[in-house]
């Protein structure tokens, strides 16, 4: 079809063999996490408790830049990766448009997303570590599946506490991770004090992601020998997410390409972090001339109508201040179907990037995202997860700006995931009865204002 | 790891560019259809009210060795080919076998399995005649979902029916045809005269392949410009499919790597036949030592309890006749999860080489296949489709007896799918509640009663 391949492999010896760390080449470095009670930046020791001691020293380091991927972890990546880059021929072409699209492909593994990069990391610093097991929380699921599959090749217990209305709602999200081993909790759940107390409280509730931390992180804290570990917004998270952005420029410089506009959808920012983040180095630096676009829903709207300040990182307050883009803890989104989206904040990264002018943010509506990801569907034969529809409902519409300006614009996005745990939104929007719930200014102003004093 | 790397891609110009027609190798042809009217061989004038021309073509050329693939497929094909080859080196590490396993892993594309290398085919066929349609039905969904992303890509209209059972319990199958475009109508309906007159006749049926692909088949000869088209089984389907087997070929060769034993699931034949036609050439002239396995289900043993007759393809009798292992048209499989695997026959071909004597089977049952697939799943990475999960099975029983003798067998299996839309039957295995449910003697004598005389 062209000079270019469909898909752009990596050698062996092209395979990233460490993570980059963007912190080390930000000009101003992300906020630093609060202790919730002092009100002083968290030291290691703090942490502990919670979370396992080199994923610590990976959260708090702000100046390395490469940190060696261990050998284990390349053994597991070797299952998956490299993620194919894929030139979007086809939809070029039905879309009629001069632009050059490439997407990063995170889903073809079972987890179905990204999110298995950085969990094969924790699993492994937990093993070392000598721990026994972690816990987590789970809202769509696509972090539980991806951890319940770390741990099995780890042989670490895994808990996950799983938001009652998707234990519910995705019985086969939960059977994925029970295949892999993992116990899966309804939460609330009478497995925590926490979970007791808000059963008392709210007999009939449904449970809330913030809830959900809450229990695992108590259980993680009181059981000798577990840690807790988290799928997105963390620092270290976005670390070991940068797989996805060295595999991306090393695909693109294979064939001497230059991206003009990369995409990204953001919920807590771990996609997105780990995607750009080599270009956005060399945005930094001056060597390279690119728009940079995080795209969000309209549901839950953190960067375009969010406030940039310190916030509890969780609904039940316990977990530590980040200085972030916010709608507020308290916030509860719509129940806009791409749950991967659905967070009140935004990774610390990220947010000083889009507060220092670097990074763009758009955020789209359900509907018109859904009709991108049918539209994808089609022409390019993957049926895309909710989340990563957003990306490529902004990639389309930049793509159409082309066909009108005649310009050859190269478009880089990041398809996160795939949608087949995600056929319940799919049926909706097919039967006419998807809609928007977009907040209202009095709703942001009423979550907004409970957010922690911080001098 | 160790000089075969974990995946072997192949260059483009590794790709296969026409298929294989194993019948043109084959010493003794398999048997032709017969007109079920007058018992006589199938003229291609015959068949033309119901297949696309060039389809009938390949179905009854027994002699033409390589069919080029046309240019508009090979576009295709790279949106999700080559598969990889895999060496299961995390296998054979917890098996602790010196065998030596590789899966071909057909299930990284939407549909989940290997049905899209036909589906595309039989889509440009129907294109290239100017048809404005196809018909077709489908049990657990593989098939209509291949069919649908085929017709999509060539803007074909893409008519599904449905078993009812099936469209009632996999909504989410159905929710990804629709994406694609296609209709998909639950079977019997009142949109057929044979589907009014089951339900006029059993008002409560739930539906069966049978009755479904009766109402395909009257659909298609009644709307001009629609034919009907399968998805395993018939000759057609095979060559398609042989693009499975080039591509092993094609990676074992580039390490020089032969095969001892190939293992394939078999329900109608469309991934066995396909995966094995380069091996088996070699294998009927003499030039590789290899044993061949089938796999089938201990619920539905066409090959190991069935017997080689003529019979009739769909349970309606409105097929022609074809020579095949069969267990009766009549044959009510035990609700067996491989839903694919459910067919009362097999593919002629393979019968004819089962019969000779270059194939063999076994059969293996429910639970113990389900035990072979959470093993996999949990070192290898990937979900398998309970059909794939077959193989999986057998290749671990071979592989554990080669640790016993300490043979360095190499053992190449064919991975057809994935399992995202198979949890329901996960959760069975994992609550304990699965069972094999074996036919009796007495049952397979009754439904083998009813195979047609022909002389």
């Amino acid at each position: 079809m062209a000079q270019i391949p469909y898909k752009i492999y990596l050698d062996e010896s092209e395979l990233p063999r460490a993570w980059y760390n963007l912190r080390a080449d930000m000009v101003n470095k992300p906020a630093p996490l609060l202790n919730p009670g002092t009100l002083k930046p968290m030291q290691a020791e703090e942490l502990a408790p919670v979370f396992c001691e080199e994923l610590i020293r990976q959260e708090l380091d702000n100046d390395t830049a490469y940190f060696e991927i261990p050998q284990e972890i390349l053994d597991f990546y070797q299952m998956y990766r490299p993620s194919p880059l894929v030139r979007a021929y086809f939809l070029e072409k039905a879309l009629g448009t001069p632009a050059k699209i490439y997407y990063k492909f995170e889903g073809n593994n079972t987890s179905g997303s990204h999110k298995l990069n950085s969990a094969i990391a924790q699993a492994y610093y937990a093993k070392k570590q000598g721990l026994a097991g972690v816990t987590t929380e789970t809202g769509a699921g696509q972090w539980g599946t991806a951890l319940s599959m770390a741990c099995s090749y780890f042989d670490l217990d895994c808990k996950v506490y799983m938001v009652k209305v998707s234990y519910e709602q995705k019985p086969f999200r939960r059977e994925v991770m029970r295949t892999y081993g993992a116990s899966v909790t309804p939460s609330p759940s009478l497995t925590t004090e926490i979970g007791k107390k808000i059963l008392n409280e709210h007999p009939g509730t449904t449970g809330s992601l913030g809830c959900a931390i809450s229990e695992a992180v108590e259980v993680a804290t009181k059981t000798p020998g577990y840690r807790y570990v988290l799928g997105s917004v963390l620092n270290q998270v976005l670390l070991h997410q940068s797989v996805i952005g060295l595999e991306t420029e090393a695909a693109l410089k294979k064939y001497d390409i230059k991206p003009d506009i990369i995409i990204g959808c953001a919920g807590g920012g771990s996609n997105l972090g780990g995607l750009i983040a080599p270009f956005m180095r060399d945005k930094i630096r001056g060597k390279l001339d690119c728009r940079i676009i995080a795209v969000e829903p309209k549901s839950c709207p953190s960067f375009t109508r969010g406030t940039y300040a310190y916030d509890f990182c969780d609904t039940g307050m316990v977990c530590p201040l980040a200085k972030m883009y916010t709608l507020g803890s308290s916030f509860i989104p719509s129940p806009n179907h791409a749950g991967g989206l659905r967070y009140h904040g935004m990774s610390s990264i990220l947010s000083q990037l889009y507060d220092d002018g670097y990074l763009e943010a758009t955020s789209v509506g359900q509907v018109e995202v859904f009709q991108a990801a049918e539209q994808f569907a089609r022409v390019e034969g993957i049926l895309p997860a909710p989340e990563s529809s957003h990306a490529i409902r902004v990639a389309i519409d930049e793509a159409i700006r082309c066909r009108e300006s005649g310009e050859e614009k190269t478009i880089v996005f990041g398809l996160t995931g795939t949608g087949y745990f995600d056929l319940v939104a799919y049926e909706k929007f097919h039967d006419g009865k998807m809609e928007d719930q977009i907040p209202t200014d009095a709703e942001l102003e009423a979550s907004l204002k409970n957010l922690p004093r911080v001098e």
